[in-house]
């Protein structure tokens, strides 16, 4: 049974090989994620990777670990406080913050690289019904 | 200059291929998105995309086309409403829903795959000056 603290963190170094395959996956090819001149004149002096890129490290805590495989994801809020840089270590933390009717489960998702929270929000997913 | 009520849409068909890097590259390579025994005998009856693959079409609009390139996500709220499979056609659709103050924009953000909404949130937004 899940209850409410338990916690659960996958850590990822990010590579710019990584934010170049989510370019082309979602379509979001824009320059501020590519190693070009255009993302080094731009106000974060280098590519940085999508946000979602980070949200994806979170949804895998919630499919792999906690609650795992055979969750449902209802919702996601999602704060972007800081850039990932290629290059860049990211450790998402997922911790259960309430046990809700109908099943659902409140969880906390925070992501951090290099000390500085980089995702914060939170989800509301189903497990599975032996979680 | 952005106004309330203007819009930009994609459309992308997500593949299995397109399912399995982002498996790859995010970690979450949970078996509800492999084309496997497991994703068949799911409540899904086969391999559904990560929700947050979807969110990522909408990434595209906003770097891409509404603001477009330049532009800072703030943050990102997502409620996933149906599943996504192999072969879909996904669109994602961003509309001005508001002009604030410190050059925010509030964006409604939706996606939707055979007449069916899949994702519905909504985001905020820094466009870059020159939007």
């Amino acid at each position: 049974m899940l209850a409410v603290g338990d916690s659960a963190s996958r850590t990822k170094l990010v590579t710019q090989d990584d934010i170049d395959a989510f370019a082309r996956i979602s379509g979001d090819e824009n320059p501020a994620h590519s190693d070009n001149e255009w993302s080094r004149a731009s106000r974060f002096a280098g590519p940085i990777a999508h946000g979602i890129l980070s949200a994806g490290l979170v949804s895998a805590v919630i499919g792999m670990d906690l609650p795992g495989p055979g969750t449902i994801y209802v919702s996601q809020t999602l704060e972007f406080t800081a850039p990932v840089r290629p290059g860049d270590e990211v450790t998402a933390t997922v911790t259960v913050l309430e046990l809700q009717p109908r099943r659902r489960v409140l969880l906390e998702t925070v992501a951090e690289a290099g000390g500085q929270v980089v995702l914060r929000g939170e989800a509301v997913v189903i497990p599975p019904r032996e979680a």
